[in-house]
């Protein structure tokens, strides 16, 4: 099986030209080789390997060009050796990968540290570089960016934001033309399993992570995505090529999954809406808003039809108007496919456009300078003139109220529900830390963005 | 207003470079200059001369590329002065504007004349085509891409496919690594306007119509959107890309949205499902299927969620998996920010990749070779027996029943409606004659495909 679809093998057979697999006469001629190394094979790197594996003279026979896997770089290749084609060079040394051969280093190591060294160092020796590592972006993409301004050099990363949504490219061809203002994306897979799991069945955070652990939709340690920081990186990615401004990743605003109560999706779900696990960022008054919260939106909205680990982006633009983009935001294939489409990228494109901003055009928005509608609930002890004292806490910080809602309920605590107008964040954070204060209100307020 | 946006005059100014629009002390720098004439300024024409004229200066900055309008070739300007920058040549002569020194003839013209007439002699003079026209495309795309085969010229159609919906190129970065299996598109706005506001207004065809025609989403001679050609074009030229298969656009199979009536709409609302204008293309044994007619699907069908005027594209691959485009699939801005892209494209594109088939690779599925689900609508008189007779003519042609409905009516007629489980569709065709020829069968039996 490798050496059928090994193209060293082929090419030594068929110099050049081989003849087509369905039998029929045409016959299929390598344009272009492309020659690449490939840095881990874990998940994304396995899928890498496994449609070069499949579908490598299929792509020959489309684009004409020829993609050879000839380095492999891994600390362990362990039952992956079908992976590996004949006369790849398997090392878990980078200076013995990076000594051979190779035109582009796909790096899908992942974290921040080895992985940034092998990007360094594939840039420094001339190498055209495919990441999908949003992280390494996130934190580290002003000195990456920096150190290939001066070189020929191309670095793609389709694959480091939601995966097979070709939402980077998308980006790419529309930004010249267009101005965009708004991008809302669920840009992380396990909390939106965890979240649609909940709105759909009823249950509580608690009751669906084991499952999604179980079923491979959450990491054993789940911090890094249902916190919101794997959803972060992709939105100060995005924010980053939408607004062509450098977005430090600290000042990236973060809440994760863990603290919503189904009694609130299920609040949400009576009132038309759905919590969704949003990166937002939006250019308002000449500063970049950046953050990623739970928030309702309209079951109308784009993103409401979004699913279990399904990713989606939502965007607006002057010229080409709103548009979204769904689809596999993860897994080995789908990332996979996405690094192969750069890959193939690198190899038809003899300019270099490599538009990652370095430098902060934009100021990024405080809390003081968010506007947004909220949902508030809080548990509160049904004494006379409760309703009156809170809406008078929210007055004094300018939060008008949409709407409010009180359930019925037996127990000694009462969920009192509020939708606000639009607000201040910070006066909204003022207000509750009042209201938190007050001795009939027992447990801690529940906060939720409204986006519609 | 012009002349501070056109480059030419600019250029004079300040050679190669000039300073910035947003007074900073950033000076923007000309890499590359590529030169365009403008063949048609109708709709999409007048979208491509405004994004020009008002962020000319913005795609310099985010591209560094110029584009340069140089030609314009209509039979009329009057009343669009306003866009015509200083030094372009405007004529109604298509000698005279192919003899301007331009890069890339820009084809908004529409129809399958003239407009042919430009592309032909535009490509045998040896400029690049960009174009907006779907029916050229899916009428005469054989013969254009047979012509430049041998040319080094690039041909780019994203406008042609649901204007702003970047569609083609999401196909042709996926589409190498990746084996396509399906496509299922709202391809025209009109048609998805009318079903909307059917749907969700409880209206019928002929009351929504005059609106949609006087609120700009449906022509005046709607026959082209309503009747499903427009859709057809599109979906013939997303079939060929697909699949590699050269798709004669009289084997597409069309059927429009004027045979709707509410009465379906409201049925089809009832079981959980909602009609809409469905382009689908598949491949099945070896066979392409290629079709567009009204179709139902399930409202948790991410397709569902696209109303109103809006297109969108729903697609399924071996690798990347299902995903989904939403957004504006026509209109002046959102189609001449399409152009822009595919322009930028070229001039940034060395490498010359052309992927239209032009031979036949796959046979197209005829009816006897096309199943599906159907959702059938009768109106008969309730006498004993009939529900048996109409049942056992469904069996005699192996269409076997999922549900039956029959809703109590206090005319004389008696609305039966029945969803099939998989059917071969040469064979509902026969049944349903048979049964329509039932003396009991009074008005024309209505027959929707469904989708799930």
């Amino acid at each position: 099986m490798v050496a059928e679809n090994n193209l060293s093998v082929i090419r030594l057979e068929i110099p050049g030209r081989f003849r087509d697999r369905k039998g029929t006469d045409s016959m299929t001629e390598i344009k272009k080789s492309i020659k690449i190394g490939l840095a881990g094979l874990g998940t994304v790197g396995s899928g890498v390997a496994t449609i070069l594996k499949n579908s490598n003279l299929d792509i020959i026979k489309k684009t004409g060009v020829s993609i050879e896997l000839v380095a492999m770089l891994d600390l362990n290749f362990q039952g992956k050796e079908h992976l590996i084609p004949e006369q790849c060079l398997t090392t878990s040394n980078l200076d013995t990968f990076l000594a051979t051969e190779m035109d582009v280093v796909v790096e899908v190591i992942g974290g921040t540290k080895f992985a940034k060294e092998v990007i360094e160092k594939a840039l420094s020796s001339g190498r055209h570089v495919v990441t999908a590592n949003k992280a390494l972006l996130a934190l580290h993409g002003k000195e990456i960016f920096q150190a290939i301004a001066e070189k020929n050099l191309q670095f793609k990363f389709e694959a480091a934001v939601c995966g097979a949504i070709p939402i980077i490219q998308t980006i790419e061809k529309a930004l010249p033309q267009n101005s965009i203002t708004k991008i809302d994306g669920i840009l992380n897979g396990t909390s939106n399993y965890i979240l649609t799991r909940m709105h759909e069945e009823n249950l509580g955070y608690h009751e669906v992570l084991p499952e999604a652990q179980r079923l491979g939709f959450a990491e054993a340690d789940p911090t890094f995505d249902v916190d919101g920081l794997d959803a972060a990186h992709k939105l100060a990615i995005l924010a980053n090529l939408a607004f062509g401004s450098y977005i430090p990743f600290s000042d990236v605003y973060v809440r994760g999954i863990r603290s919503v109560h189904s009694m609130d999706v299920k609040m949400a779900d009576r009132m038309g809406y759905v919590i969704k696990p949003l990166g937002i960022t939006k250019m308002k008054e000449g500063r970049i808003e950046a953050r990623v919260h739970p928030t309702m939106i309209p079951k109308t909205h784009p993103l409401a039809s979004v699913r279990l680990e399904n990713n989606g982006v939502f965007y607006e633009s002057n010229y080409s108007g709103p548009g979204s983009l769904f689809g596999k935001g993860a897994g080995s294939l789908p990332t996979g496919s996405a690094i192969i489409g750069d890959i193939l990228q690198i190899a038809r494109n003899s300019s270099v456009q490599n538009c990652f901003a370095v430098e902060k055009q934009f100021a990024i928005a405080t809390l003081e300078q968010i506007t947004s509608r909220f949902y508030i609930r809080l548990m509160t002890i049904d004494r006379p003139g409760i309703l009156s004292r809170i809406s008078g806490i929210l007055g004094d910080h300018e939060i008008s109220i949409a709407s409010v809602m009180q359930l019925e309920s037996g127990a000694p605590l009462v969920p009192l529900t509020m939708m606000t107008h639009q607000a201040i964040e910070k006066n909204v954070h003022l207000a509750l830390e009042k209201i938190q204060s007050l001795s009939e209100v027992q447990e801690e307020i529940v906060l939720i963005h409204v986006e519609s």
